[in-house]
This record gives structure tokens, C-alpha cells and sequence, in this order.
């Protein structure tokens, strides 16, 4: 099941059902409070009814499928050559995990906003899980799944660097500016996978060129591992995503980063893809 | 004006004006996105009306004053002696900023949880801003603050450290365990104090023994230049919460750590004091 978070002609942020084959969106009637947690256990199309006929999947806005009351939670340094190649990092003993501010997501069509600071903006697609579950047992962590989506984790690598010396990179400038990282286009629930660990393809190109190309089975920490570390460092609730990090082939390392008017399409097998058009420079902030 | 939001005999959390004379709080009928722009724009008392007679408080729970749909913004590295006695660390060129999870927020009078993976749990006591308005014009930043409020950045100081090389410090680990970080008693509304820059005394002590007394006149970068710091990377949106860093004094310097039943007092001069009790250590993980 493809579950999207919209809106209609400007109406209040909504979640539905969506049906690929006919390009409609089915609107949930229930809160997603309510249905997240049934879908999670495995309740599947009986958890939620409809509030009204399908709406044109053409004629809603796709929003980032997260409430604003969640946190989007960034975990990093998950992808070996990532690290090696684009940062000449050594590999790391753990992950790391950071908070990314809701007002950094864009939906899958939307435009990435340009950030003034920057002249160094750069790409990452992820695999992003969602949580669904009101409790996560990190027994089995991915019982607590409700599924997965794509992000484009998009970072300002310049203000990156500028964090202070001793105490590291500075993630929040890099990776939180208003309106830069794409998710979405929807949650494709966990029943449509292999139980377990996902073995899914991504890839981002720019204006055609691909640019990365991985497989989220060269993850140096599995999704259950992921869910572990952060879970027992700060809890998640029903409804957060967890960005699982980037495998290589980033600007970074070529020194090619994002311009006004680049094409940016993330695309995770079996999910989705994100398809983002750079924003002109500009020194006006943006409002949320 | 002292503004508190708290909880009556488990009812949903609401918003209050704290009369310390009679011990009562006065619940406000209006939503704090329609009341604190008003509020913050000098309005006063008119931007209120009363939904019921007051309560007495010791009759309610005072939970932090920030809705859960807010951002927790810390920006650190803002006493220069914190950071040379504490952390051996050199002045750095700007200001660090991270966000904190609102699962680590607590009221002022609720117990600080030991999060199960630290042996080294460590206190900070903080002015701590609140943004009132709609939008923030980095021009005249103060005309953007609703009030102020305290602040106990309790941190992991070892898991601080366990961030891997080239990243640096782990600040979400550190920083946003469940349940750890005071916030309250209420926010004093800006018009008590003096125009521009507060200049506040702030104390922190343990189980009456005074551990830091700092002024908030010793910051290295204003509240004005914080609040625009953090403003350029990501926007501030109306009820969001600035942490202003923490003057030196704390345990990392001395290994004086927070043990299970320390009493620790956190006061700013003219806003009020949070006092919460270290509780048991546990390896039982919290919901939120």
C-alpha cells in the first residue's frame, strides 16, 4: 500500500491511499494517530475508510508524508565509500544520528530553495523509514515499521565545515535550512518487502547524469541497527522518519555541486522518486 | 507577565497567566499561535481572556512552556570560561546551534530521568529564549522574543565524547535523552525587563551547593546575534525555544557528576527556578 500525505487546491494537509494504476489518491478519513499504528501491525487496507471519492493524483500537492509534531531524525556515516571517498573519513565505530528541522522538508515535486549562505549545496538520496508503531521494541525492530520512502537529504557542505574546532561538523546549517530536503513521494508500507533488512537500489542524478548509484545492502548499520541506536539515545514516536544515510558519488568529492535549475530525481527501488528543480539564489529567507 | 502551560488533574495541556501574589493561575481561553504574537507585540494582558476561574498552583502540573508541534534550538558555545574550563576547548569564530528532541524536555518540579547508557550525566543551566512572533526580522531581533525562560541542559558528557572522528561531539546522544531537560517554570514576558540584551544572573546548584553562577552579560554572542545565527540557517517559527549556552561550572570540569535523589536548583535573576530531583538509574526505557 502507497500512503501520501496532500493537499487539495490549498485544503489542509490530508493522507491518502494512493492507487498508481488509475493515479488517484483515496482520502483517509481517520487520524494517522489512529491508522499508522493498525497499518504497522499488519492490518493493511481495513484499517482506514474514505472521506471521499479518489481525487486526480495530478490535481493534489504532494507533502513531505510526515506530521508536523514528528521529528525527522538523520542517521550518517552508514555508507563506507560514502565516507571514504567523499568526506576521506575512517570508518566509524558507531553511527551518528542528528535532528533535522521539519521546516527543512520539501514534498517530491516541490522546488529545493536556494539557501543565501551557501555556495557548496549538494545531494544525498537515502532510504527513510517511517515509524508506525506508538512503542518500539528494539527487540524486533522492524515491527515498528510502517513502512519506508525516499529522502534527498540535501546538504550546504561549506556551512558544514564551519563548524568549530573540537567540536565537529556543524549538521544543524548544513542539513536544516528551510525548504531543501525532498521526501516522499509517499510511504510504501513494510508488507511490500522482504521481511527484514531491505536490499533496495537508489540512485540520484542531476539533470539526467547519474550520480549516485548504490544498493541499501552496502549499509554498514542495518535499519534495525539504526533504529536501536537512536531508540535507546532518544525515543521514537509513532509517525518520526529516520533518514539511513547516503552511499558515495555526492558533489563533495567532485567539487560538482547544485546550481539554479538542476533536475534532481532520487529514486529507492520498489518506492518512488523524488523529482526536485533547483530554486534560483536568492538572499530573501523564506518564511514556514 | 508570567505565562505557564500546565496540566489540571491530567486534563490536556493549556496555557496560563501565573499570579505569584495570590499563587493562582488564570487559564487562557485563545490559542498561543493567536495570543503570543499579540503578547509579543506589547499587547499585554488584552491579548488574553479567561476560560475559567483561576486555579491555585499547587493544584497543577507545570509542563515546558513550548507546544510539542515547536523546535528546541540550542545554541552553544557562549561562555568562554565554560568552554576553556570545561571543555579545554579555544574561542570559537561563531556560535554552535543543534536541535534538541522535545522528548527531553520536563516541567519544573518533574523528576530528571538517568538515561540508562550514561555515566555521566551533567547539568547546565541556561537563559532560554522564546520567539512570540509570526516572523523574525533579523533587524530588530528582540521585537521577535515573547519572553525568556530557564533552561537545564542536562547532558551525557560521555556520550558527548563517543561521536566518531571527524564528525565530532555526539550532541543528540548527549543531549535530547527522554525525559532529562528542564524548561519552565514559565516564561517572563520581555516587557519586565530592560530593552535589548538581557543581563541576568544564573545559578545552578546541587543539593544547595552553588556549582555555577555565571551573568548572562559574559555570553560571547547576544541573544540578538543567536537568535539571528540560528535564523539564517533555519527559520524560527512563533513558540519555538532558543537555548543560549551555559556559563562554566559544570561537572565535566570537575568530575562531579549527577547521582540518583541530587536536588538540582536552576534560577535565572527575574524569570525563576526549576528544581528537579535525579531519579533512580534504570535500564527500563520511558514512552513519550
Amino acid at each position: 500500500m502507497k500512503l501520501a500525505r496532500f493537499s487539495y487546491k490549498g485544503s489542509v494537509p490530508a493522507w491518502g491511499v494512493v492507487d498508481l494504476e488509475h493515479q488517484e489518491i483515496n482520502p483517509i478519513k481517520e487520524r494517522f494517530e489512529d491508522w499508522a499504528p493498525l497499518v504497522t501491525a499488519g492490518a493493511g487496507i481495513s484499517a482506514v475508510s474514505f472521506s471521499s471519492g479518489p481525487l486526480a493524483i495530478k490535481e493534489v500537492t504532494l507533502l513531505p508524508p510526515i506530521e508536523p509534531v514528528n521529528r525527522v531524525v538523520v542517521a550518517g556515516a552508514n555508507y563506507l565509500k560514502h565516507l571514504k571517498d567523499d568526506f576521506s573519513l575512517e570508518p566509524p565505530k558507531q553511527p551518528i544520528a542528528f535532528l533535522k528541522a521539519y521546516g527543512a522538508l520539501i514534498g517530491a515535486d516541490d522546488p529545493i530553495r536556494f539557501p543565501p549562505l551557501t555556495e557548496e549545496l549538494d545531494y544525498e538520496v537515502e532510504l527513510v523509514v517511517v515509524i508506525g508503531s506508538k512503542e518500539v521494541d528494539t527487540t524486533k525492530p522492524y515491527d515498528s515499521v510502517l513502512g519506508y520512502t525516499v529522502g534527498n537529504d540535501v546538504s550546504a557542505r561549506d556551512l558544514q565545515r564551519s563548524g568549530p574546532k573540537g567540536i565537529g561538523m556543524d549538521l544543524f546549517a548544513a542539513k536544516s535550512q528551510d525548504k531543501t530536503t525532498g521526501l516522499g513521494p509517499w510511504i510504501v508500507t513494510r508488507d511490500e518487502f522482504p521481511e527484514g533488512m531491505p536490499a533496495l537500489r537508489l540512485t540520484l542524478s542531476v539533470n539526467g547524469e547519474v550520480r549516485q548509484d548504490g544498493n541499501t545492502s552496502e549499509m554498514t548499520w542495518t535499519v534495525a541497527e539504526l533504529i536501536t541506536f537512536v531508540h535507546e539515545r532518544s525515543s521514537f514516536a509513532c509517525g518520526d522518519v529516520l533518514f539511513t544515510g547516503s552511499p558515495a558519488g555526492v558533489g563533495m568529492a567532485t567539487g560538482r555541486f547544485l546550481n539554479p535549475g538542476d533536475v534532481v530525481e532520487a529514486s529507492v527501488e520498489g518506492v518512488g522518486t523524488l523529482r526536485n528543480v533547483v530554486g534560483e539564489r536568492s538572499n530573501k529567507r523564506l518564511g514556514k
